[in-house]
């Protein structure tokens, strides 16, 4: 039996609930736990509203939006990996190509292809969307390391050419975001969140 | 000392992290744990993308996402009133009005707004896409408590009639989410996650 159109719908509704249950490596910001992959997704999103001004001229913030809400569905299958992570991305393309085509799967195709272009551009960070939702993806963690007192950056004992390594992207899409990121940074070594070198 | 722009944004982006800490009544899927109202937002948003085509016609479905995504906010202040406690309900617009006002009001004046705006045609419940957001969060608890075996139906002893009213919006948006909910709900009833009367 065939699945109809709205039992196809309602499948994958209910499969990215797990999303709910993948933890990322930041905390919330009154360090009361780790931040999970759903409540990230919303943050970003709410964000992007907020902060649609330093998008380059011409960015679609509606897509941004659609991008951001999608972009760590593959995370159900493919784990979060955490982004100091160096061996965890060797294969995380693969994985979690294999899970878009399992989980964005379950919709019907006309759904399906137009979540899974949207979520190849952003994976792919070439356009001023895609551009745009990745440097969010960059500072939320940073608005929540800093807030929660270290968070991920004191707990894996990164230091501050890996964090400025990380953060450039959202300098080069934004100057007045990468003058405030680096704002944080400085205060964050000061304090003794993130390791000089 | 007055805020900058920036300060004043990344302040509201700061303070809706609280969101991740407000529990609603009703659990996960898998029944692990409750579900807080960021995650449900981010849902939500998904569920517009997904479902769009069951909105009226002429429905715009990217204000529908962001209406869906700030309609909780205000729970930061107010908490979350379950949708079955009348009691909790008879107040409930006058707090949420202070809370939209010091929450919303920490961004600068003109996205405080365009979102505050936002918030008040989802509340009045007017428009298509107020319609349409307030359907998708009626019909993602229902998903919700029939997967995890009763959820809040189960744990409040909601029954029948009860359900039938909070459904009903659903079907007087869309012929066919109705009568999926009816399908559930009758499923409901018969494993007694919900009562006769």
């Amino acid at each position: 039996m065939t699945l109809s159109r709205l039992e196809q719908q309602i499948a994958f509704i209910s499969e990215i609930d797990k999303l709910k249950t993948i933890l990322r490596q930041t905390p919330l910001m009154d360090n009361s736990r780790r931040e999970n992959s759903a409540e990230h997704s919303w943050h970003l999103a709410v964000m992007a509203l907020t902060l649609a001004e330093y998008a380059e001229p011409g960015t679609d913030i509606t897509r941004v939006v659609k991008m951001v809400l999608i972009h760590d569905i593959v995370e159900i299958d493919a784990g979060d990996t955490f982004a100091y992570d160096t061996q965890g991305y060797v294969d995380k393309a693969d994985r979690e190509e294999l899970a878009a085509a399992r989980i964005f799967g379950l919709l019907p195709d006309d759904i399906r292809d137009s979540i899974m272009a949207l979520w190849r551009e952003f994976e792919a960070i070439a356009t001023p969307e895609a551009r745009f939702a990745n440097a969010l993806d960059r500072l939320e963690p940073l608005i929540g390391n800093f807030a929660a007192g270290g968070g991920s950056w004191k707990k894996a004992g990164v230091n501050l050419p890996k964090v400025q390594k990380r953060m450039e992207p959202i300098g080069a899409v934004s100057p007045a975001l990468g003058e405030y990121v680096q704002h944080i940074i400085a205060q964050a070594v000061e304090r003794g969140y993130i390791l000089e070198s």
